[in-house]
């Protein structure tokens, strides 16, 4: 879909995020954007999988890159759907966190065992870009939603990188002539906010503030702040969301200020009635002590890197989600 | 007071703080602390005044610098008055936010006229010293109390470096035979918390966990934290707090999850009745977008950076004040 293209920032255009170039993927380097704007090399699903290891790619990143990399193995093995299982497995281990990447997977490999042998990668790139184009209009779905809920001046708070949902919101809010201005905060220890979300702000032209992410109550407090908005690693029919740490503090803080907080979903995890006791998953904790590879205390310090936050239906004021999700 | 030496970390010793040399003050550089332990030479009050608007030192540590400050010009220019005088002004006004140290050398400065000449400056150092005698005293009453909130196997949280009071807390507590866990905050972005509280606190031998802002209420869901302490810039006696940007975000999650939060203050600031509408200092905003000189965003990505965070009397259970203060 070019329609939303000219919409989003540079980190979002499907050509950052993953593209073929022959028998090679390239994936736009999230971990080193802004400082670099540079790409990886994969050339077969375990590159890939490293990749994603690695966070050179994060967020909605992964899902691209492990679809164009089940092209990639059709381009070099032609059907072989034994390599194809195996690139499923370790692209799905490669964030075991991520189910959207998990299902769509599975989703696509039920569909390659009836495809021709003497086209079979042409016809996995066709499929992969009718998902895509299927997640495009999803995004453009939760966008349309979320630019409603923007008013005329509004103090926009997110945290970590909130992807194209959000973009499209801010995008379309615009183009309706709203004005607004959006609170990014760094989200250590990693700089999501920093790195992906305040550049993205700044490139397409948003007023807008990089803020520390012990700043947003301050901002609130002030009512400079007026709406949160986040994407979600996971959200649950009954209205739980799982997202990067520092979310729950921020709705917390929003509810005490009266200030609503909506989360953006694909779709529900229908695995979980609560998330109340799930385990999240925890990083490595060296991260907290270094900042791009300063160190911010001294070698003897401990540390922990909790990497995500469980947040209960009670903070969340709605789940924003394709409007064919919501049966 | 010898005593509350070996009860306190390193940064925290009087001779680290500030201490005279011959006609040079030596300022123990806690804007270098712990990658270096070195101090600032100062040979003059405008040294000094300048090594507290670049935060060579910062919290209790300027009201020291300063004390010595006055013996310093004491030593070097005998009973000249104004001399004096210019010195408090030129002081005062390096960190306008620091009522105590003012009030403080306001307060000295009212006894100096009756000083015999001829020994002058041994005279200023006598009453200096007793000063900050009073000071210690103050400390250890305020640690008294703090301790006494500290139950077995607490998880405390604090914000960025809570002074003399918290440690002094901490250490009756284990002396007691209580132990409990500290969770400190790396305080972004100056990095107090990362800088001055995680290494003081490894450096004790107390259990400890550095985290990034972000993650207080994580721990707190986890119930991992059971009690927030921090040291505070003011405090009305009806109850308002001021303290580093990011303690209300934790108050107000203390509050969600039940936690009490309580504030040291050595005094409460009479002059206000209300902070609800006090105006905070602003520092350069640049210091959001980079980490120790090395930038976190890009360029043209616009910042905010207010330093404080104003606290209403309903998210405090208490301001810990040296006890002959409480009337």
């Amino acid at each position: 879909m070019k329609e939303i293209s000219a919409l989003l920032p540079p980190v979002l255009q499907h050509d950052f995020i993953a593209r073929l170039d022959g028998k090679k993927l390239l994936i736009g380097r999230r971990d080193r954007f802004p400082f670099e704007k540079t790409y990886f090399t994969s050339s077969c699903a375990e590159d890939t999988a490293a990749a994603i290891r690695n966070m050179v790619t994060q967020g909605g990143g992964p899902l691209e890159a492990a679809l164009w990399t089940l092209v990639l193995e059709a381009r070099l093995h032609g059907k072989d759907l034994c390599r194809i299982d195996y690139a499923i497995m370790v692209l799905s281990d490669a964030r075991k966190t991520n189910a959207t990447m998990r299902l769509e997977l599975e989703g696509l490999r039920s569909r390659l065992s009836s495809l021709p042998e003497d086209c079979f990668a042409d016809e996995v790139e066709e499929l992969v870009r009718s998902r895509l184009d299927d997640y495009d209009r999803k995004y453009l779905s939760m966008g349309q939603q979320g630019s409603r809920l923007i008013r005329e001046g509004d103090g926009i708070l997110t945290t970590c990188f909130p992807e194209h949902s959000f973009f499209l919101s801010l995008a379309l809010a615009r183009a309706e002539g709203r004005s607004f201005t959006v609170f990014a905060p760094e989200t250590r220890p990693y700089l999501q906010g920093a790195r992906l979300t305040a550049p993205s702000l700044a490139s397409m032209g948003y007023s807008h503030f990089l803020i520390t992410d012990n700043m947003c109550a301050f901002f609130m407090r002030e009512k400079r702040i007026s709406i949160y908005m986040t994407a979600c690693d996971k959200a649950t029919r009954t209205g739980w969301v799982v997202n990067k740490t520092g979310t729950l503090a921020n709705a917390i803080c929003a509810r005490y200020f009266s200030i609503p907080y909506y989360a953006f979903a694909l779709a529900y995890d229908e695995r979980y009635g609560t998330l109340e006791n799930l385990d999240v998953e925890w990083r490595d904790s060296a991260e907290v002590s270094s900042i791009r590879g300063v160190m911010t205390t001294s070698p003897e310090v401990k540390t922990l890197y909790p990497a995500f936050d469980i947040i209960a239906p009670e903070l969340v004021s709605g789940i924003i989600m394709p409007e064919e999700e919501k049966q």
